[in-house]
């Protein structure tokens, strides 16, 4: 059976590693990179290098951080006495441009998903349950995906909050601005109408 | 304007080189890769480096090879006196694992596509001119894909080859073995009509 040299192979097997790529698409990968491409090799070689030696977790937020030096975790933020919960670093980026939340934060890093072996204890939420305990907050704003396993994760925060006697908020969902009524799911339509507000 | 810590994202502007890789998708393996996956990343940190190290192209052929010793370049291929012309290093393979031919070949690394700035000398088509005009082969196999690209490489091909007094053969295209014709597409149902033999 004829195969590529071993370095070359070695490579496809290594890009085989990130999410989403199969097969093909490592092969596509790795003739790009040595083909076409190879300073873009060695920029991804080297990025790859800076980002493992200095890239960490906030202990407090679990947010990627740089030496130790969390931007999301300072003074300011914690007086406001308010904690937002999200699945991903990618939320919380979206909450800081989109809204003028200026909050601290909690990431998640995932849902829970009992069958994907991803339960409370890699959510961080033994951390979590200590920062309300400690009475580091008055409010934990809930902003999981609305998804099954958001809207579990959700439910358990909730009770979580609860149990430490610390007021749960979550965000708003239904209909999206500019969206229309006749091209909403119901799904949607129905949270939107259960969750109707006074005016 | 909130974004990631400076490494984190300099590694996603970095991941975004890879072919098919948008911004969500190398944010997706960032994040993949610093949080679940930190030995994948070191592995595929030193993946790249060794392949960047070690994997040239063979001066001949221009397979991928490594420290100079190209396996489909010997003493005995070259005595076949054929080359067969493939766009990729996967098509080489494919033919090497598929068909009991032993010649020599010629990775064209690509197509011809004017307008994507691939011409003859981005395909090493100067290369090959000498190799046939050096008499190194009696007959150039096109094995290039039958797409409208592949179709203009192989008449490009097959006139140098003319030019030179080389027998040009193309590999057949027509129906696949255990298709249907009933759901064979009309234009490989017309190639093969055709290109039929006498049996």
């Amino acid at each position: 059976m004829a195969t590529y040299s071993p370095r070359l192979s070695r490579l496809i097997e290594a890009l085989r590693r990130l999410p989403g790529v199969g097969p093909k698409s490592a092969q596509r990968m790795a003739f790009h990179l040595l083909d076409r491409d190879r300073e873009g090799a060695a920029y991804l070689r080297d990025r790859l290098a800076e980002a493992l030696d200095g890239v960490g977790r906030c202990p407090s937020c679990r947010m990627f951080c740089e030496d130790g030096q969390c931007a999301y975790c300072t003074v300011q933020r914690a007086a406001s006495g308010q904690i937002c919960a999200v699945e991903s670093p990618a939320d919380l980026v979206a909450i800081e441009n989109g809204t003028s939340y200026r909050g601290r934060y909690f990431v998640l890093m995932g849902r829970l998903s009992p069958l994907d072996g991803v339960g409370p204890e890699q959510l961080g939420l033994d951390l979590l349950g200590r920062q309300l305990a400690g009475g580091e907050a008055q409010e934990l704003i809930i902003a999981t995906n609305p998804s099954v396993e958001g809207e579990a994760t959700a439910y358990y925060l909730a009770e979580m909050a609860r149990a430490h006697g610390v007021k749960v908020t979550r965000i708003a969902h239904g209909v999206p601005m500019g969206g229309e009524l006749e091209y909403v799911d119901s799904g949607t339509l129905a949270h939107a109408f259960s969750g109707r507000t006074a005016v």
